[in-house]
């Protein structure tokens, strides 16, 4: 018997969306990537990192992401001991748990929403909480009060696209003597954004992908915006070398090319919109979506028949078997011939 | 105040090795990078991957590190359950510590060798032992049944360069309760390696990196040979996604190369004895070295005295100040020239 944690042996591990390995026969729209391709500067950096020969790859990389860091900063109107990228949000909510929570301490969030969350609870031996929603999408039952370690709020919502208020945000910071992480992985395709409520939130945390908006899912990028304190935290926590030199010049090239991202950004956004309409037309029920997903239900409340439907025709689709979303699917946003193509189908 | 563990809030966080912005200017023989570029089929299976447009970058990478598994698989002759890829080494130390240690549990490793261990070791909240070593390069007072979570035993030992007999670490994995991890960051310049002993025991874990014979440091790739139960624990640990596309086709090229890799490692372990010989007829002794440095005794015993006579000349070596370390300084083994030109420094 080897002497793993119990914690560790009992858990089941985390399953991610299904990748086909033969994706150019499918329309995948089941993890939320991006239909096109990341900016051309991207390209460009990773390859003048490269070089002929590879030469600096024998070299470590700049262990403070100094230079992606400084981008992330201009951006978002911050100094930049409040930024920290990671390899992934992933890792930042991980890492976020390790510095607020230890064994037993409790850590809460929504459900449904990423249930990553749960996994990396567990993984550190901390205790899950979660909370639900009402039919009107708020927190149902939160405490005037919340003493938890951390509480993660997935705005947009994961799976169902919709996105909390700032002021209902804010009320949140004020309620939460812990840390109130705000999961905007998708937030590039919202409204509005709590990153500029961090100033004002000492317990503030908003963590952001590269892997959506930027189409970046495969080089593993995120980054938070956080007091220095936490971001101090953050630092001590993580891989020193975490970011490895094409991820860094590719984080930074991103960063540095808002136009092309609001180019990309437009056009998900048009197609959610048309698609959206076309559907909710066809009799199906759309959740109004500040993401590049939308959550539809099916009309006879059988999503797993939806997604089987959908299947058949060689288009993936997010199905989730919990009581609370079996009625429907989750649909990444692709370009607008995936999506005619996915509503003819459906006869819409 | 913010709500951070205590733990976290105390400990100090690791510093790599200094990286000089003006690397250019430096003969740079301080942090273990190999002088050669990597395989130039890393280098063409990253553009590969790249391809024109990076359109592939906007898809997830293989969650399971498939391909590269397998390869590592073929290598070392293990089945593919019995390899895992991570985001350098460093990764795999963090997560073994996750899966075996709770809170207060113990763990232990050799004083002095790679401090990051203690580093990892604060900030699960697990509680350090060490051991140290005798004049001999023997482990002192190990007794004959540890029963703490972990040992981590470095070997090749670094900063000193030699390396345990196979018969000293078989010998350690019975001692041992919990696990022992055999941190094997430059066992491709060494004689031997316990990766064939793990078969036979099953609280035996060998770990690799990519950073040093494989020169890709700049891409953060290590691995680890373990049994099935082992690596599936770390399986779950993990990000899900914790190697980015590009990492994952270099890690599959590299090993794959093995011819190249042979090649560059007879040129580092040429120039490391020809630079022995001639440190050591120049009156400096020099530990007989397994990995790609050396370490090297001052002759008046002043370490820091000799890292700043060839930090005058920019030349860049690794001082500690450990007191048992700071007789020395340990010298990554650099080109023949660049070996050359330290040694003109030291007259010798």
């Amino acid at each position: 018997m080897l002497p793993l944690r119990r914690n560790i042996a009992e858990m089941a591990g985390y399953v991610p969306g299904f990748q086909p390995a033969d994706a150019e026969r499918w329309i995948k729209l089941n993890t939320n990537e991006n239909p096109y391709p990341p900016s051309p500067r991207v390209v460009e950096a990773i390859r003048n990192e490269l070089g002929a020969d590879g030469a600096r790859l024998r070299q470590y990389p700049d262990a403070g992401s100094r230079a992606a860091r400084a981008a992330a900063a201009r951006l978002y109107g911050y100094d930049a001991d409040w930024l920290i990228l990671a390899n992934g949000s992933d890792e930042l909510l991980n890492n976020l748990i390790r510095a607020f929570a230890g064994e037993g301490d409790e850590v809460a969030y929504i459900h449904p929403s990423y249930s990553y969350y749960g996994t990396l609870i567990a993984i550190q031996g901390a205790r899950p909480r979660t909370f639900g929603l009402t039919a009107q999408f708020k927190l149902a039952d939160f405490p005037a009060r919340y003493d938890g370690k951390l509480f993660f709020l997935t705005s947009p919502h994961a799976p169902l696209g919709f996105a909390f208020s700032l002021a209902e945000i804010e009320d949140l910071a004020q309620r939460c003597s812990g840390m109130l992480v705000v999961d905007e992985a998708y937030a590039d395709f919202a409204a509005d954004s709590a990153v500029t409520l961090v100033r004002r939130y000492p317990n503030l945390v908003v963590t952001r992908t590269f892997s959506k908006s930027y189409a970046l899912a495969g080089m593993r990028l995120g980054l938070a915006v956080a007091h220095p304190e936490v971001v101090a935290a953050l630092d001590k926590i993580r891989d020193h070398y975490h970011l490895d030199r094409l991820a860094l010049v590719a984080a930074e090239a991103a960063l540095e090319d808002q136009g092309y991202l609001r180019q990309r950004l437009a056009q998900v956004c048009a197609t959610r919109e048309r698609f959206s309409v076309r559907l909710r037309a066809a009799g199906y029920p759309v959740i109004a979506s500040q993401a590049n997903f939308v959550f539809v239900s099916a009309p006879d409340g059988n999503g797993q028949r939806l997604y089987q439907q959908l299947y058949d025709a060689r288009i993936l689709v997010r199905y989730f078997s919990d009581a609370l979303l079996c009625h429907g699917v989750r649909i990444s946003i692709g370009t607008d011939a995936e999506m005619d193509a996915l509503l003819q189908v459906l006869g819409a």
